[in-house]
């Protein structure tokens, strides 16, 4: 491989446009600010520190409050064995064609081929048979953070479609379905929250129809995103399993009125895919723009000196960072090597949301100019007004960039009326929210027709959909659909 | 399989003696206590709530201090093409025999098979040889939590020896030879005070010999352990691998004087290999024994009533575990449906540090039972002292087991000089420390005379070399070894 030179930094400006090509644009963003990088493994990428760091943020923000609700961590075997996968019908069918297999250690063959972890429920559930044998068992609410591999043969993007991911896999097991059922708005609260609280992205909360439900699953429920390439993507979801895959799997149990029972189930997940939509929805053309919640550094310090007031400025500047740390991630770029403007374009593509820069007259006059990437903004401020309140800016920033987040995807969802109407929203870069029959042909149809899939049936809308008739067939509507082309 | 009832719980009691049957003990111990279990992947375990949890803490109190010395955490894909692993000679020909190979995706046969990635040097380093290019990129100094495959073929052996296990594997790069040196003191400082404060067990620090280095290093330094059953274990080690790897994935870097170079690599780890040590060494025939800075629950309220008294009993109880709670992670066990004496039995096999016994004379005095699980040791101590010494208690538990792990492998090094006496002491249970003239020859015989193998060369035992004669020929020593039959 070529090596450039260390110099050659200034290559890393981005060359493609947000609006005109969005594809070139997104990877660009991700690679040149140094966020991820691809491997020699098609479709996997090595997340750098700045995107570790900030999956780190958001474990930090969920692990917590699903603890606090009751949830325990464990750890399951990476590799499960083929018979284990093949016990739940749709799950096997819906996992098999993408599962990576190891059929050799060493320099032996495996009797039955491993599945690299494509997700947990099979081994898991296995020992959930073992585990649980009476009502005092119960509820086991478990959950692991881990990676999964899905070998998908769809063109690889990074976060939005990688063959390996990190997550989440919560697996609850109760007694009853009300309880399980309660779990389901009390985890949802949480993935909505850390949404907004950590990558300041919206999304619109519903039930997924039955064709787009997980494999295995009686029912799905996700919060569904919108890009700005006008296309949807899915985030954060919560699948009821009701007793599908305790019959699989024998997991049973004694209830208190010593009868024998089956659990009820339900699985959960937040994912790096996550990051897609944060990176699409708040980055521009001159690189990422990250949430101050989990930037790796949420200020950055660039002093502005000459060879005669270099020393003075540069301890002025180490002076106001102690005044900041423990306050804000903060760090000084006091590189000799680069100019401040080359240092603005660094710290610009790597999206830090807060830019101080601090030159002899600002040392002087005790005021600093304060440059705030989302919006480019550029103001004179009070150093210790900066500082006393560096806590409340950094939380206006993350609010702004969710309400911006929330704005364009509101913005961005149509009513219509007709598959026509549907049609024309969706090829416009919107996502159309039309009245439906329920009835999987229907779905079918208008997917064959428009491109567009059901992504879910948002909870808010769905008290309209009382009096209307179906945009594809004209029969009486039951639910209220958001459709999109996806990802 | 076949369920057993609720009920049998009181099976769960430990059957076999530490004493005179360690290997049966120590399976009994990890399984009944649901510290773990096994999976149906052989030689594969499931982390149940309690040890996943002390893992959370193990990791908790490392990777803060490694980001506090300048390292940063990473993610790479768990799945290595073949022609990386080959890159360095030693490295491939140390993992080869225990790679766990992935040969298939969906139904197509891959063109070249992937590893499951056993250790990150081969994936890591292509990417370093792309990212540093420059003093100014260095030093990197990355590191992962994650999971590693070796598919051992030897009999498993649950934390000792399984076929997955979990670890942080640290990744420094630098451009000298001596910022290299300088952090292994760092960095096996923080896993010192990481054994004594999470799983409260000592180990010998020391170099190890060449023959037992790892694959692909230049030197390496660990901690080494020694079990009740008079064999020897490898703690968190410590890696030098110099430039080896830098020049086999051409890892170089333009120094500041302009010319090229390459960099001086680390690597380093710490695994819950470790809780096989820690179960073994603290646990005994009643179960599990946890120190207080990693059990799931520190202290647990045995409620004791009657008919008559039971909800006097049970909310003096609860009045007492809000005392406690944000002091101490306590758990109050008000099943009806247990007896005191099975709850005691129960909490003793989990190996809870603290049990609070509460009963009608206890509510009516303000005096507390209290039982410490690792002594065995009853008192009766005043609510209030309790309450406000509870953290002065628990960390005394913890140095306490500390100091019994340091006594007994302390207890447990005896000194020789001759090749019989080595021997003897081996065969005795002994780790025997002899000098040794730094021949592999010797070192070779030494084992397959004895079956020890060089643990490492403890630091602080080294200046004694001077003036002795090799254990085994006679010729004059180098160093001192602590030799040990070995998990």
């Amino acid at each position: 491989m070529e090596k450039s030179s260390a110099d050659d930094k200034a290559n890393r400006s981005i060359t493609a446009s947000k609006h005109a090509n969005f594809s070139e644009w997104y990877v660009q963003v991700l690679i040149k600010s140094d966020f991820i990088d691809y491997t020699s493994v098609s479709g996997c990428i090595a997340f750098r520190p700045d995107s570790y760091f900030a999956w780190e943020r958001v474990r930090d923000y969920v692990d917590p409050r699903l603890k606090e609700d009751g949830v325990e961590n464990v750890y399951f075997p990476s590799l499960i064995p083929e018979h284990l996968l093949q016990k739940e019908k749709d799950h096997v069918e819906g996992f098999t064609p993408e599962v990576a297999w190891v059929t050799q250690t060493g320099n032996s063959k495996l009797d039955e081929r491993l599945a690299v972890r494509p997700t947990s429920e099979a081994i898991m559930y296995e020992s959930l048979s073992k585990w649980i044998r009476s009502w005092r068992d119960l509820p086991m609410r478990l959950n692991q953070w881990n990676s999964v591999v899905r070998w998908e043969f769809k063109h690889p993007t990074p976060f939005l479609r990688t063959r390996e991911f990190l997550w989440n896999e919560g697996h609850s097991a109760f007694a009853t379905k009300e309880e399980e059922e309660a779990e389901m708005m009390r985890i949802m609260n949480i993935y909505g929250q850390a949404l907004k609280d950590t990558m300041a992205i919206f999304g619109v909360l519903g039930r997924k129809t039955q064709s787009e439900k997980f494999a295995g699953a009686v029912d799905s429920f996700s919060f569904e995103h919108f890009m700005p390439d006008g296309k949807g993507v899915q985030g954060p979801a919560f699948h009821m399993d009701e007793q599908l895959f305790s019959k699989a799997f024998d997991i049973s149990f004694t209830r208190k009125d010593e009868k024998k029972d089956y659990v009820y189930q339900n699985t959960y997940a937040i994912s790096t895919r996550e990051f897609g939509v944060m990176v699409a929805t708040h980055s521009d053309d001159k690189g990422l723009v990250m949430p101050p919640n989990i930037a790796r550094f949420q200020v950055v310090i660039v002093p502005i000196y000459n060879d005669k007031n270099r020393q003075e400025v540069l301890s002025y500047a180490a002076e106001f960072k102690k005044m900041l740390d423990g306050k804000a991630r903060v760090i000084l770029d006091d590189r000799d090597e680069y100019s401040p403007g080359w240092k603005f374009n660094e710290w610009e593509l790597k999206g830090t949301p807060v830019r101080v820069e601090i030159g002899g007259r600002e040392a002087a006059e005790n005021v600093l100019t304060v440059y705030t990437r989302y919006n480019s903004s550029k103001e004179k401020v009070e150093i210790r007004d900066f500082v006393d309140k560096i806590k409340d800016r950094l939380e206006g920033i993350q609010q702004a960039m969710y309400q911006n987040s929330k704005s364009f995807m509101l913005s961005r969802i149509k009513r219509c009326t007709s598959i026509e109407e549907l049609g024309r929203l969706v090829e416009g870069g919107f996502m159309a929210q039309a009245p439906w029959c329920g009835s999987a042909d229907c779905e079918k149809s208008i997917k064959d027709k428009t491109g567009a899939k059901a992504t879910n049936m948002p909870f808010e809308a769905q008290s309209e959909a009382e009096g209307k008739k179906c945009v594809y067939c004209g029969k009486d509507a039951a639910h209220i659909v958001n459709f999109a082309r996806s990802h």
